[in-house]
């Protein structure tokens, strides 16, 4: 016989039911934190996730995600026939990679270990990147930028190398406003833009400032994981505003009052749906019913390929509900880190206190170059260029993926997007082909990652924007050994 | 007669005592509420600050600065001899201003109105530019800056364009711990860095990461008004560490039992001393009998004109409860946004969670021109130019403040900073001065404004490090008119 085993000691494991973190989060945390701790020691066999489930008293996909989560990290193993075991961690692993650790440091708020707490969805740099919201970057005009941004770097004027305008370069705020009008329907003067140091940083200030600890929130599910990061971050409860394919279940009574709706309308993230105008206005009435802020985060609306765009529900809304957000990330590159928050006119002045305060604005220099790429008609002409090449490479890429990966998945062309979520055909663990395919080198986003409440499905969210055609052949082709890879593990059992 | 005069309700003022709000700024923001509600109309005659102060049981500098604070933003005016009086607001003021509007959206969250709330220290651009923290900006090297930026504002390599390295490029993180090391004595490898979209930012993410709302925080008094936002926006109760020109307060025993300890050790601010190496070794001793965590914040520890460097405290903490801070704004320029945390090894896996789901870290472009910089000696070499060039300013600037305003001011040389206190020989009220330095057209902070509990010290905090000869002489003549008007004025009293 190999290695001895430990016995595993179920009844130390005690969920929180209430509480707002979900529960494979909970589990998920407890388990890693008494693998590092060395209260479950290496060579010990966690129980079939069945019994685990039972034992606990949550659902089966709840013990999956936990336990592929901690296999995908390394802190569990998988043997062959006999089940999940923990692994023989570096030594070093258990101090430096512990985000409790064992020095004589005080510990950190409760707050703080939300914050430390919160997943990440790894990218792997090298690897084929099908992870979603990459646009395309070699094709952006790297040389007028590189011209924008000389133009500034000099002493010209002192507000821009000085500690002014925390809400944004005025030129640049001017030139948003100007665009969301036209384009998306907005209705919103300079002042109510607020420049932020990306989309990430929009949602920490609004999780912040408009809800408090404790306070239900209505999150998409499946739905972005950084917004519910930063509402979980801030103390938030999250009660799922469900989406599939027909679009948002906007009559599930069993939810708890929101202070706060999470929506993505314009392009849903992950599904790529657009909600229609009568359920926009059926949302705006549900938020007023309840006294509710909507947050609107219109991350990707630029890349709709048929059909007229909707406008923002900002535009809608009259009452000063409807927080708007946007992003630079998807349009020109996303190391830019520079987005927006579009406020309610009423609160543009103590915007300024929370921008100053929270540091969150980005550099002057950068915006004043954006700026010039807005205002000069770079922008618009790199948005078409790339509306145009995002439409055909959607095309190509279905096509691909529908040749090549057909026994597997089922994936469809979508009017708007970076990103395709493809279905299986199988009963297929999303986490388990993403291991898969982080062996063969290709990046994706698996769909069970973005539920936190109701049992997730399984898909594998597609960014296809960013990949030329040889890229995206070596991708698929990575896919498909993974596909073949999990189907021949599934075999013999 | 003039204007009719409406009563003063005095009753419906309520300060809250134990609030970790201090009572001017709880004084200030009901008055601004009430005259932006219209239930403090125009015209109404304030009560003589001793009156006010009685009636609400506070002392009279706080009536005092709460009333200046409102005249200086126009909410409230002074009439000659016959004292204080509300004044007439725009007509879009009352709605465009308001921090709390009359629109039908929802309410802030309690911590969004404590963020809202929190002051802002105004500067005015245009204006003779001795407000403090400002560098030499004329003097940067910006056409090496422009060719390093060019260098990298091309399709190089994936990790520079997409979402990666969220506490920073590994290269800028590798050189920031190697100059911390050899510079500044802090114990750290690149791992420990994270890099940050500024001071603030810092502030924002340990305020959280560190602290649950209620928990008491040693701030420094008088101190930085960046930290103090943070950490009340956070929910902190603030307890004043006093510090004068003798030190830092280590001993008093009425303050309560701290999580966490705010400190700039290396060059106070705003009093510019610096922390003996046995009283580092004593707060340290402090912190460790208290549980508590030490942020040292070591924003312009660069500018040491004489004696011998003392090292961080950050390389005297064995147990892991010292968190280090800095800053590229007062090196290079304020508006570049990026500072730096250095944490103990156990937080770092930690701290990529929280850089992602806060979005505080900045464009990798502008950190791999800053990795750049560093490498390649032009920062060494920045540094010690901008050292001389300092230094040299402080000695004549002390001389014609003393030549030009030694009636009013006395100033001294100090050894460290780009920043120095001048003290009033006379019973000056700063914010007084303030405004009329506005109207000559010169910036400058005043000291009150740094007291959140104890009656506040009054005195002018001035910037000289970024203003040339002529500039200083000019500015200099706008403050001695300043002086003389409100001289002027007080002389008929």
């Amino acid at each position: 016989m190999a290695k001895q085993r430990t016995r595993f000691p179920s009844d130390m494991l005690v969920l929180d039911r209430d509480a707002s973190v979900p529960m494979h989060r909970q589990l998920y945390e407890k388990l890693r934190a008494d693998i590092l701790a060395g209260h479950l020691k290496a060579d010990t066999r966690l129980p079939p996730t069945r019994l685990m489930a039972e034992d606990l008293g949550v659902s089966r996909n709840t013990v999956i995600t936990t336990y592929d989560t901690l296999l995908a990290e390394g802190y569990l193993e998988s043997r062959s026939g006999s089940g999940t075991w923990v692994a023989t961690l570096p030594a070093d692993a258990v101090t430096a990679r512990n985000a409790v650790g064992r020095t004589d440091a005080p510990s950190l708020s409760a707050r703080g270990n939300r914050m430390v707490n919160q997943p990440r969805d790894r990218t792997i740099p090298g690897h084929i990147p099908f992870h979603p919201g990459y646009p395309e970057i070699k094709g952006f005009p790297f040389s007028t930028w590189a011209r924008l941004l000389k133009r500034h770097t000099r002493y010209s004027q002192e507000d821009l190398y000085g500690y002014h305008w925390v809400t944004g370069h005025p030129r640049l705020k001017a030139s948003i406003a100007e665009y969301l009008q036209a384009s998306r329907g907005v209705d919103c003067d300079a002042e109510q833009v607020i420049v932020v140091n990306g989309t990430q940083a929009a949602l920490d200030i609004l999780a912040r400032v408009l809800v408090d600890e404790g306070d239900v929130c209505w999150m998409e599910e499946p739905g972005y994981i950084g917004a519910q990061n930063a509402l979980l971050s801030a103390g938030a409860r999250l009660e799922p505003l469900r989406v599939g394919p027909a679009g948002w279940t906007l009559d599930d009574d069993t939810l708890l009052a929101p202070r706060l709706i999470f929506v993505t309308p314009s392009c849903q993230w992950p599904l790529g749906c657009v909600m229609r105008m009568e359920d926009r206005l059926r949302l705006l009435q549900v938020a007023e019913n309840h006294d509710a802020w909507i947050v609107e985060d219109d991350y990707d609306s630029e890349y709709r390929f048929r059909g007229r765009p909707i406008p923002a529900m900002q535009g809608l809304d009259k009452a000063g509900r409807v927080i708007y957000m946007g992003t630079f990330a998807k349009t020109l590159f996303p190391s830019l880190r520079i987005g927006f928050i579009v406020v309610p006119p009423h609160l543009s002045e103590g915007f300024k206190r929370v921008a100053s305060n929270t540091g969150h604005y980005p550099s002057l220099l950068l915006q004043a170059a954006l700026a010039d790429f807005l205002s000069e008609g770079y922008f618009a002409t790199h948005l078409r260029r790339m509306r145009r090449l995002y439409s055909e490479r959607q095309k190509v890429f279905v096509g691909l993926c529908q040749r090549q990966l057909g026994e597997w998945l089922s994936i469809e062309e979508n009017d708007a997007g970076m990103q395709l979520v493809g279905r299986f055909l199988d009963d297929i663990d999303d986490e388990t082909l993403w291991r898969a395919a982080q062996r063969q080198g290709v990046n994706f986003s698996p769909l069970s990652r973005l539920f936190f409440k109701n049992p997730p499905d399984h898909g594998a969210i597609l960014g296809y924007a960013g990949i030329d055609l040889k890229a995206m052949r070596e991708g698929i082709a990575c896919l498909r050994a993974a596909f073949i890879e999990i189907e021949a593990k599934r075999a013999p059992t």
